[in-house]
């Protein structure tokens, strides 16, 4: 892997399949990996940290945003979350292709950030077929699914500086189109790398 | 074939292998089609009208100029070509992907009309292989073959609008990544379509 992994920027609503996306992609090249996100929420059981994600004291993730150690993060009621720029960054340089899976708004700041970063936005075939798809979970209650819903409208409009968008209708056809994104992400015009052939 | 089809401006110096990437990229996909060009020279021994050119009159030739009919249009000494709008617009509404196998001065014209075209400049892995390439035609003296070399450097350097770049080293790897352009060309994020979504 000599080349420079691309940043991706994956974003979509709530129950739109997003990791299944990505785990189809992977079975179709071995480049791809995800980001591990820092946050400040306790490890549920079975979370591994350095994997699921890395935990970390409310002082240290504020120690890393005033040092501009991640490329987005956010905050809930009682906890944070964010992007480290290192891990990112070491994993690029080793030739990954990295992951984020992240919301509109962090997306937003990576992209800022990282001009050359690829930008996916996920979408279901119709807003009625994303409600089948979280009713089907079977873990939610109406009054939820309602609010996913309400929640899924909105991102989907704020959502107007993705490069790409990806209608998750047929999973292998979702999975080949990131594919194919990441691909022709490796083929941008590079004057540099053009000229340099002329030397 | 639902979807409208993509303008794909494919330029790269003579003897890269353009149309040996294309006819491999066929291979994997059957919505890929070339534009036939209008020229003003008379056919060649087993030339066919409608499929190598469509052969017209210079009174022809400027009426289509006159009346904006061609996308782009390039005279030599004798002989005039060019690119005809109405047999482009027929088959990209027929849903396929229409390859211009043009110059860099062309391409900058159809850039200009067609700001959604993709544009993608194949290149040799080094200028030796390309000479090499040119060499084992077989069918150019020496000096020819140093003229395609300094044209070619020209043709690199002036290649600076283009969106992707392909280095034709390997051509299965060549063709893979021309048919991920064109998919991922298919999936540039499209507010409207988005929107649409939501209502």
């Amino acid at each position: 892997m000599a080349d420079r992994g691309k940043l991706i920027i994956l974003s979509g609503p709530s129950g739109v399949g997003k990791s299944t996306v990505v785990a189809k992609t992977m079975e179709l090249r071995d480049d791809l990996c995800f980001s591990v996100s820092v946050t400040t929420r306790p490890p549920r059981p079975g979370e591994v940290d350095g994997k699921d994600y890395f935990f970390i004291s409310s002082e240290q993730f504020d120690r890393m945003v005033e040092n501009n150690e991640l490329l987005e993060h956010a905050s809930y009621v009682q906890n944070s979350y964010g992007t480290p720029r290192s891990f990112v960054e070491d994993r690029l340089e080793k030739g990954f292709n990295v992951i984020l899976d992240i919301e509109v708004q962090g997306a937003r700041q990576v992209f800022e950030k990282v001009p050359d970063a690829v930008s996916v936005f996920v979408l279901p075939p119709s807003m009625q077929v994303l409600e089948q798809r979280l009713s089907a979970r079977g873990t939610e209650t109406e009054q939820t699914i309602a609010a996913r819903l309400t929640r899924a409208r909105q991102e989907i409009q704020e959502a107007d500086f993705y490069q790409y968008m990806i209608v998750n209708d047929i999973i292998d056809n979702a999975a080949a189109e990131l594919n194919a994104v990441i691909t022709a992400a490796h083929c941008r015009f590079n004057k540099s790398r053009v000229l340099e052939l002329t030397k």
